[in-house]
């Protein structure tokens, strides 16, 4: 696949800042901005971020939905896994396993994940979310795939 | 909570009826309406579900978040479960485990959930989430803790 | 490890037969032998086998012990993503979900894997084990990875 | 449901001691020993065990079979359980969730379980088991139920 450039610039440059970029890119998506989560820390072996309680995220009984607890984790997992990747592979969540333990509130969650290792083919991040007064809410645990852009996997 | 009832009508009834109606409120709650989850099929031994793609359930690729996906998949699960509780029983999810097979996309999902097991104390429910071409997305199985109401388990 | 080979006759040979020669010598392993776990079907749409409960299995109120099943269930899967592997790719178990519905009993345990999905780079299984009468005992679902031998993944 | 008992000493005396004693008794059963799982450190925050390499655990390709690892895992955890689990209750493994990192390999295997959650009605222990190098081979989550003696669950 032959492409021209100019000397010395590689064509997709994959800085840390620039992985830090994309990172970003996936908080700013529809679903993490619909659901109102936030970054925080954004580093390669941490990331954290909060989601805000709002009407949208309740079930009929006031607590948070056990779906939005885990959608929340996956945006964080999601990063750390983009803060990993070198920019000529892609990636997708693979499986993910959640423990809840107690009722998630408001007025926000907040959301931790460390890698449990990073592969080349993948990664396995823990988000644990809490609770604003810091009782934790439920543990989930993701592989993410790390496969060659040309490569279609599944 | 004071309540009137007449003389040899019990104070809670629990017919097939009202175990549906409490199904329905499942779909009712803050999280499903925020998401556009509609439902389908009510039957203990099956839910179905549809969930319509709006932009605010796109990752940064144009693909469903899986945390959507998994939100979806919790609702169906959760009102098999209602299907099945005693309404002296409460209940929510213990724990979650996805598989992803295959991108989520436009214009719609579908969700069908069975019942693995009913048991006293938990039900099990697998729930395969497809698009509207009929391709596998994921599958959801989760336990759903079934407790009496002054037991506040954990 | 020096192979003589006729002209035009592939060094590694990848038909069906072999296929299903490489998923019994899953069986043959230590482990599984130490088991007792015995093929049955071996097909890339479904693997069987049985285990003859032993007092090895036990657990001290004399039903199965829980990992015992998976280590039973672990075999049959890997052998369906070996009966689905071509012979460049390697592989193994990346994660494993198991949920429990009834003890184990004697005389002896029966399971039966289908694939929820097979991929390029992945299979995931769905492992039923049941008692002699029928009874459901536990289902195992596992993500079997398939890289390229050259690849040492992770 | 009376029992005569003489003053002071209760029927079933459930001390620490006690507790830990019916921990030993987990790994002395048929199956763990079996395996060759010998027991460390056991307190109600967190059980350690080691299981040395023999022939019945390894696979084709000389590792440790992962259903090994779960099983030597779920041993450990359910130590755990008993340690934290009052007389009068009874209980096993409700589901397992396993993600494996590297391979499993002689000499021996190390697992270290700590509770995630200390509930009444369940408590969920991770497991991590290491090689002797202290490598991660694998972490291993699971729910252990708590019910009443005359509650069969399920």
């Amino acid at each position: 696949m032959a492409r021209e450039r100019k000397a010395g610039k590689p064509l997709l440059s994959d800085t840390r800042m620039n992985r830090k970029r994309r990172a970003r890119s996936v908080f700013a998506a529809g679903a993490p901005s619909a659901l109102g989560v936030k970054a925080g820390i954004l580093t390669p072996q941490k990331v954290t971020a909060t989601m805000r309680v709002r009407p949208m995220h309740l079930n009929r009984n006031k607590v948070v939905n056990g779906g939005m607890i885990m959608a929340f984790a996956d945006v964080v997992g999601a990063a750390g896994a983009v803060l990993n990747r070198p920019i000529q592979r892609r990636g997708g969540t693979l499986e993910s396993k959640t423990n809840f333990f107690a009722p998630g509130r408001a007025p926000k969650l907040l959301a931790e994940a460390v890698p449990l290792h990073i592969g080349r083919t993948t990664s396995v991040w823990q988000t644990t979310v809490r609770n604003a007064d810091g009782r934790m809410v439920a543990i989930v645990t993701q592989t993410q795939m790390s496969l060659p852009r040309d490569d279609n996997g599944g």
